[in-house]
């Protein structure tokens, strides 16, 4: 085995740089419960992309050098540098997800267990061509799944189902989802069927809307429709969604979805109370798609929500149990409800090309790159 | 006894016209377990007056009639009328609290128990002349304590202890305010100064800041300030504040106390984390001083949240003990840590005059009005 290996690593420099590049690594030696894995697949997530860019300017973004002296920079604008001011000069490992062969282990059983296995882990610094991960942590995959298969194990499938668990947890009973053609979406159409939880899908073109209804999606509507709010409305009374997840962030969407609640809760009959429906409606903002600032009208009574989502807090306050049972459901059914397809595969020298980087940035939606450090 | 009273009732017309008005009711009986209450004082708080005049444009307003034919109209806006829709055409009784002398009794024990003695409710349809209510709703005022005393016991009182409640029902250690020198806002100073709770207050002049700091107030801040955020930052670090309440909800505010809190976050030293601080931050917006529309601009992580917050609505949440342990508190310290004071005292006939509605329609900071229905 090589003594070295190559590492993608981003930084943001005081100068207001932003700078993308593959660094030499020592080759780590795992710890008694670690394995060492050589990743052969990685997934480029938009919750990736935030670490990788920072607030840089994309459109500005250069490349220079070549093989492992490929660097791509780009200007960060003072308003990004403030926001960015806590990781600033920190050379950040990038990548949350992967998939690859266990090559080396420790000596505790579990690890040894692992040898040879193809596996799947989430943990951060995967962009690279090897990484040490505690055994505990590895999705081991079902004989048969490549590391392909099992790039995209964690992040999109385990997001997908803590949708549901959030649901239940919280005590909501159907759910609204935005971005709903997404990778992720397809994914949550699937499993909402096969577990009966009914789901409206808000996309924001006609093709999407055909694409969702050819899977058996039930309730989608376009945010382009001039009905758009009625047709909403429409959709949350008929489901009783009272939850919504918002991939998007900015603008009017999540307050419009808690409009729409609101006006659908109006339609059950009951006094009129000046402080809006009792039932608490939630929306949780978990993704960026827009960058604008999320703008709430408040015409929606009293008992509403707006927060930030994210997979490994609510997995931390789920727990360990309920985070074993949902791996064990994605590593069942990979090759169905979590099968995800890529437009294309990159090196990691060609992942810092700036027309490539500018092509995956843009996030255009069913679009999704993948990784493969050994290529 | 009389055989009719006087009660006041808003109505919002299909024509867009907001009516509020003196209806001649008949005297009603009280039930077994209920207590007829003559109700002698009743504040007009901010949250009475949404219900009061919808979105009606009260710089228009105009009173015609007097004595019980008096009339209060104003026109109401087509955006207006679409957010009233559930209400339209509905005669709503208004005044959520109050306090009186019960003047008749059901023969439970317990509503017996209650003849001739001064009490305070909340329930709505405070502003008349009488008022029945359940007798185990009623907090008896303690001996000397007039009604004027007690007309204040519920909404403000009861919504500055929630505050602290929230805080330690969902795991925060500080709070912030806004329009921390409000009626509310001084009651929150004086509870958390005898609970041993950091606070930080957020006001709008110098004058303010220096009412507080002479109440004791550790930490006030100006959002006049030209480094209000700095200030608000350090404050926040200092106490270790991740719940704010914040009484505007329009505007920036409630983004810019976020933003300070993960600024505040950011200091203690630890990894960086490209998803923001771990330790959830939240506000909760309880009035609308501002209504223009709330802005996110979500440069605060993921782990962060927004919301309506409702008295009744919490107490429901934390049952009845805590509900009775904080009247019971108020009820005790009602000349101290919950005095109000009120710039004037109005006859039902007088709350309908178009200019005094202008005067508390304005919701002055320090300015509280009183209904007096005996009057």
């Amino acid at each position: 085995m090589n003594s070295t290996y190559l590492q993608m690593f981003s930084t943001v420099t005081e100068a207001g740089e932003l700078r993308l590049e593959l660094l030499e690594k020592p080759m780590p030696q795992p710890t008694s419960s670690q394995v060492l894995v050589r990743i052969e697949a990685t997934p480029i997530n938009p919750s990736d992309q935030g670490a990788m860019f920072g607030m840089a300017d994309i459109s500005a973004a250069e490349t220079s050098g070549s093989g492992k002296g490929t660097l791509l920079t780009a200007p960060v604008s003072a308003g990004g540098l403030r926001v960015m001011k806590a990781r600033m000069g920190q050379t950040l490992a990038v990548g949350n997800e992967g998939a690859g062969t266990v090559v080396a282990t420790g000596d505790s059983d579990l690890a040894k267990s692992l040898a040879g296995k193809v596996v799947a882990a989430m943990g951060g610094a995967m962009y690279g061509q090897y990484r040490c991960v505690e055994a505990a942590a590895c999705l081991p995959l079902q004989t048969g799944h490549t590391a392909k298969d099992g790039a995209s194990c964690f992040v999109n499938p385990l997001s997908a189902l803590c949708m549901i668990e959030t649901m239940k947890l919280e005590g909501h009973t159907a759910l609204v989802h935005t971005a709903a053609a997404s990778n992720l979406g397809q994914m949550l159409v699937r499993i909402c069927q096969s577990d009966g939880v009914q789901l409206v899908n808000i996309v924001r073109k006609a093709d999407q809307v055909k694409l969702l209804q050819e899977m058996g999606a039930k309730y989608v509507v376009n945010s382009s429709s001039e009905n758009f709010m009625a047709e909403l409305t429409d959709a949350i009374h008929a489901t009783g969604a009272t939850l919504g997840f918002d991939a998007t962030g900015g603008g009017l969407l999540a307050s419009n979805i808690l409009s729409c609640m609101e006006a659908a809760a109006a339609r059950t009959p009951g006094a009129y109370s000046i402080y809006g429906s009792v039932k608490h409606k939630q929306v949780y903002i978990y993704g960026g798609l827009d960058t604008s600032a999320t703008t709430l009208n408040r015409g929606y009574g009293m008992a509403w929500g707006v927060g930030g989502w994210l997979l490994p807090n609510f997995l931390a306050r789920a727990g360990m149990d309920v985070a074993g049972r949902l791996r064990a459901r994605v590593a069942k059914e990979l090759k169905s409800s979590f099968a995800s397809h890529y437009t294309n595969e990159l090196s990691l020298v060609e992942a810092l090309q700036a027309d490539t980087v500018r092509q995956y940035y843009a996030k255009h939606t069913g679009e999704k790159f993948l990784i493969c450090p050994q290529k």
